[in-house]
């Protein structure tokens, strides 16, 4: 096996944690001696050992003079477990290979520091492409304090998201939908507006064969409108965060209050996407999975508050100038002034298309 | 090489030809022997020779005990030219690989059973998914004496095809506009609505770097509202056929066909789609090209009047509930009555998605 071979296994572990590490990033690690693989270990969750840890623990001894693989430079400050470069630098490793930097500026480059200056070669740049990829969410996150915004939508041909009905049920394959509760069971908190909890009462939740992870549940709701004996409110699986402005009935918020549910009131009359974003990631939720309608879509988009967004295409056409778009809002005047997006992956689900695009220089915004 | 190479190869010949030979089928023909080509040929316009002739004739006294890779059945009727059959009979070729059947009922197998009387093996069905798909529009059109229609529309990624104010002005990127004018060039007409011809005054012709044939130019106007000075009349590159309704004025039309421009009025107030495609049909016309607005667009799909849609879909978002969605008219009331389609094909093009759908089933509905 050469060094790119190790690094991918390691990446390889680091990808099998994903939606369990948050705020954490994910994280693999492989020690390696003579060709043979001594230790291997992932981040598994916040609070838990690290990758690093794992994998030296599986050496023992042996690890002295050995190669470790790690998809992340390791930490070289006291968090919540010791900093994995004293880790290595005590089990007397000899050769470092790391694939990302850590993204934290105020931190960045000092585990490496830290090892060279005991002696350890270390390689950085190895599949570094690849484990940022993996990581996008938590970089986001630590750059900018605010949650990595996935908008899902689902649509027609056509890109309407409903019959001028109103009627939804079903626009996509039954793999595509299976495939939305992974994606809820990824993500810290799942948003959605107030119509859609008016419309389709749903749960929120993610539920997959083997039982799922479930997130917050984060409704933006500016008058308080919510049917008190919503899903959402009276289901217990997990916590619900409503959004609102200053303008609500406070009895009913109360009433509201009793079954758990945390209701935010923001002193304008309107829910600033921003602010939200903004108290999301004071409060640690660094994946948010934007669910919403129509018009829910059409703010995030208008705000610029999104990282990627999810398409489920189905090959249907629904048709007609008052059926649902899946993006509504006021839109753009003119072709030019249209957000621009690049189309990052496609692929088919279930006779489907899944759209996976992403803001045009998303990096220079970031 | 093996047989399904010569197939190959004679396939090959066949798609090169794309475009050209309306109303006949694309035909390749290979002759082989002892693993040396001798010839090779493909059908290059209508009332020229078949794919036969010239392979054989390359081949000349050598085809004598060869072998021959053909991608349709070799007709066993005098046309325009003789019959092929007879003609690989009495180039004393010994082997017959036929990927397409004939789809034409009443000639289909007569060439096989001649060849066969005749002491020729016949090899059929090699590679014939792939010839059947290279003649897809022929085999519709032979069996239903309508065109094959594709609908192409160009729109956002959340399936707007102009903004609010009816800027449109460019969707997609320059590459996908110029395969669209490929397109064109594919196709024996091209139709669109008189509101597209209002809005646009397009030319609707096939400017390709190596020049282009010009598909025949057909307008649907219900009420001959179009401009007298618009381009597809003034311009003389091609022709034009204008379809109407009854209550037209009479004086326009007249001064309309004095540039040359044919105009085809049906008794009834409207314009019936089925009706223009079996007049289209009866013209020889094999293959149609809609560009039209949303409104032609729905229409074409509301009559199941197509054979595929072919949608450049660029990475921006019009966004608006007021925008110009690329399917019209009145649309589904409900999801499950939507017109249901597959997804083929999807490739990218200068940062488009270039998205090909059939209607579900197709080939039950022939």
């Amino acid at each position: 096996m050469l060094d790119i071979d190790y690094m991918k296994l390691a990446l390889s572990l680091a990808a099998a944690t994903k939606g369990q590490t948050s705020p954490n990033p994910q994280v693999g690690a492989v020690v390696v001696k003579n060709g043979e693989i001594l230790g291997m270990g992932a981040h598994l969750k916040a609070g838990t050992p690290h990758a690093e840890v794992h994998a030296i623990a599986a050496a023992g001894e042996n690890a002295r003079g050995a190669d470790i693989y790690v998809t992340l430079e390791p930490c070289s400050h006291f968090g919540r477990t010791p900093p994995c470069a004293d880790l290595i630098i005590n089990s007397g490793i000899k050769r470092v290979f790391i694939a990302s930097v850590d993204p934290n500026p105020l931190v960045a480059g000092k585990g490496i520091a830290r090892m060279q200056e005991a002696g350890i070669e270390v390689v950085t740049g190895l599949l570094q492409q690849e484990a940022d990829a993996l990581n996008e969410p938590f970089f986001h996150f630590i750059k900018t304090k605010t949650p990595y915004v996935t908008i899902k939508a689902a649509s027609s041909f056509d890109g309407k998201t409903a019959a001028k009905t109103g009627d939804s049920k079903w626009i996509t394959s039954p793999e595509s939908r299976q495939d939305v509760h992974r994606l809820r069971h990824e993500h810290d908190a799942i948003l959605t507006g107030v119509n859609t909890i008016i419309h389709d009462n749903p749960l929120l939740t993610a539920r997959l064969p083997q039982g799922g992870r479930n997130p917050i549940r984060i409704v933006l709701d500016t008058n308080l409108r919510i049917p008190a004996d919503s899903n959402v409110i009276r289901d217990q699986a997990v916590k619900t965060i409503i959004y609102t402005g200053s303008e609500i009935d406070k009895s009913k918020a109360e009433d509201i209050k009793s079954f758990g549910v945390e209701i935010f009131s923001f002193p304008s009359r309107h829910v600033p996407i921003v602010d939200v974003l903004k108290d999301l990631g004071e409060r640690g939720i660094m994946t948010l999975f934007v669910e919403g309608g129509s018009e829910i879509h059409a703010s995030f988009i208008k705000n610029s508050a999104f990282q990627q967004i999810i398409l489920y295409m189905a090959p249907k056409i629904i048709g007609g100038n008052e059926a649902i778009p899946f993006v509504g809002g006021s839109g753009a005047d003119y072709v030019k002034e249209a957000p621009r997006l690049e189309f990052l992956k496609v692929e088919r689900i279930g006779g489907d298309l899944k759209i996976i695009a992403k803001p045009l220089r998303e990096e220079a915004t970031d």
